[in-house]
């Protein structure tokens, strides 16, 4: 047990206030935030919706829905257990990128009824952080508020992770001189998350990839390797030698390692098995696939983990803040794939080729800019792709996404 | 319009934030707050569920849920445009009281499914406020949801307006020299405020209560009079002169004239036709059923109203932080009957005999320690009626209200 994290979150109570940021301290400014002054805020809305966007917090709220089924590494812990994971999350959004995000535990896991909630909710809030909810599930829900909302949905378990797995890949591949579509990845955990990547890289242009689950490597002529409707979908696209096994195949020859499912899965002689150079991302939290000692001690070349405590922790704190600010600032109705690409392409680059070395093949959450660098390149990618109701010219961008940071005045 | 409100709200551009109370400015305390310190903390409330209102902010958490149904004296504008009246009744719980609220406005108004979503939501939260949800409908949801939660439901358009009504009172009834018992109380508006304001006074021992409301007086013989189930219900319970007609006859001879419809029903003459030192509390917003001027010129003895910038403001902000804070802190899982009239009591007793007069039966929003005064009552209450599951004694209980008013540390 963690003690110190513990006895933080007990003498705390918890990680989150709701403030106001008006200053309410007499007759006057009551009467202004509240009735009879509010009245006129509310019949403007009710004549020009958009204005919802103006006057209220709506432009800038977030809500961070969790029914708490796959909670970190926890498994399906329910949501009164998620509730310090999405305050944590909640921390960050305002720490990173000053978004006001609002954690949302829910006690359904229904996919149904999870949709049918966020549309509920929907008109309180200017985009929808989905989080630890498991897969296949998530990804009906995903998908189907995309179709129903215009305002942003993105489901972090997914997309976080993908976008900070493929920056942190691109620069690694640059210190060992290899090109994604020359490279063979071998995968374990085809979740939201391991999907996710796959398809991240596949989009890169990664031709190789090599995914194993718990009934081994997915193998569309091997049904029983397809444990839901999403392994065959991934199946179709991946495996392109045929492969079958387990993990320990997998890795024969592969020049990258990518694991999101459980701690310790990684031996060292599955490493010494690898291609040269190998690059090992061992994103399992809190116990890693394989730690980078005994990684590096087998010959990994790079090594990433999940956690804060080594060097390149892929981390999706890099990536939902800024990436919500870019699109919260221009008023984005959906983060599409443009958009992502565009957080990949400004995290790897925000290290420029003097930086990059085995142990920094990623930004940390603390160099300072990283947030802003994610939104500019977020709310550009809206802008060009046409999905941004506010388009202002790159230096004015600029000036938004500072004053939106920097809020409250 | 009142433009200096509307100016404020964009300046600002909405009232609220979501804040960290926990300062993660290093890698150190993101590793506690975030993974991979905080999976111990979702650990153990899974193992203990209890302790979620020890290790986040469940404990101080309220759901302002809104429909936009009834939107102050708008009617039913919408949840977008009912959105800065909740962000405003957040900023006073938290300024008056330090209890975390969370707006939450829903676009759907289906009794069943506003419900369904208050549940659902109910694993994030230590009480919920419904607000501006229209009657009859608001009735069904508060009884339901106090039924299946056991965390405190309050529907403060009811209730809020009761308490602080029968508070104001009891007071005017000093000043006049006349008893509850004996009084003759004339209203007009049976929707939720007016409804719960005829519930309490019944339950305080008022005989003798004639309500008016689209169709004339309320008459249980006169079935065009009732316009719902609701109206039905009450009418069985008041009247008992048989009166019919219209609130210029229910006025005749009232010593007490209670409105909380819409502004100016209320003419002079009727004021007139009162019985002697007439009270008029005309609560309508922002347009009062008749002006406090008006009012007195035609010989009213005591007048207030809900707006500011008159004497005896009968404002529902009075009540709901002291409420809830007491609520919350002694973990009760219900707000009752025991507990509103506790909070009637501490806000009539909070003027003592020596300041109560014509110009003020009631605190004013800002008088320091109204909040406190109202939470212990309400959390004393609450130990009584056996509703609490925490149960200091009475010099204890005044530290924890104390600590928790005066958080964050």
């Amino acid at each position: 047990m963690n003690n110190e994290a513990l006895e933080l979150h007990k003498k705390f109570r918890g990680k989150l206030e709701v403030k106001s940021r008006i200053p309410v301290n007499n007759q006057k400014m009551l009467s202004l935030a509240y009735t009879p002054g509010v009245a006129d805020v509310s019949k403007l809305i009710h004549e020009k919706p958009e204005e919802v966007f103006t006057y209220t917090n709506r432009w800038n709220a977030v809500a961070i829905v969790s029914d708490g089924s796959a909670v970190l590494g926890l498994g399906n812990i329910g949501p009164e257990a998620a509730l310090p994971v999405m305050e944590g999350k909640a921390v960050l959004f305002k720490e990173f990128a000053n978004v006001d995000a609002y954690p949302l535990c829910i006690n359904t896991q229904d996919p149904e009824k999870i949709v049918e909630f966020v549309e509920t909710i929907s008109p309180t809030f200017g985009g929808i952080n989905l989080e630890d909810i498991a897969s296949p599930q998530c990804f009906y829900i995903e998908t189907e508020l995309r179709k129903r909302l215009n305002i942003p949905v993105f489901h972090d378990d997914q997309h976080g992770a993908a976008i900070i797995i493929l920056a942190a890949l691109k620069n690694a591949l640059k210190i060992i001189g290899k090109r994604l579509n020359e490279i063979k990845v071998a995968t374990v955990g085809v979740g939201a998350a391991g999907g996710a990547v796959i398809k991240m890289l596949l989009a890169a242009g990664v031709r190789n990839i090599v995914a194993c689950d718990r009934n081994g490597i997915l193998n569309k002529n091997h049904p029983e390797t397809l444990l839901n409707p999403f392994h065959e979908e991934i199946a179709s696209l991946i495996n392109p030698e045929g492969l079958t096994g387990s993990l320990e195949d997998a890795m024969k020859g592969a020049d990258v390692f990518i694991g999101t499912s459980v701690g310790g899965l990684v031996t060292q002689d599955m490493v010494r098995s690898m291609a040269k150079d190998p690059v090992i991302f061992a994103v399992a939290n809190p116990i890693p696939e394989i730690y980078p000692d005994e990684a590096k001690e087998a010959g990994a070349k790079i090594v990433a983990t999940g956690r804060s405590d080594f060097d390149n922790q892929i981390n999706n704190v890099l990536v939902f803040p800024g990436l919500f600010r870019g699109a919260l600032s221009v008023r984005a109705k959906d983060i599409n794939d443009e958009m992502k690409l565009a957080a990949v392409d400004a995290l790897a680059g925000f290290l420029d080729e003097s930086e990059v070395c085995e142990s920094r093949i990623i930004p940390r959450a603390f160099d300072p800019g990283v947030g802003k660098a994610v939104a500019m390149a977020v709310a550009k990618a809206a802008i060009d792709s046409g999905v941004a109701k506010v388009s202002p010219e790159s230096k004015e961008l600029e000036q938004i996404i500072d004053g939106d940071i920097s809020l409250p005045r």
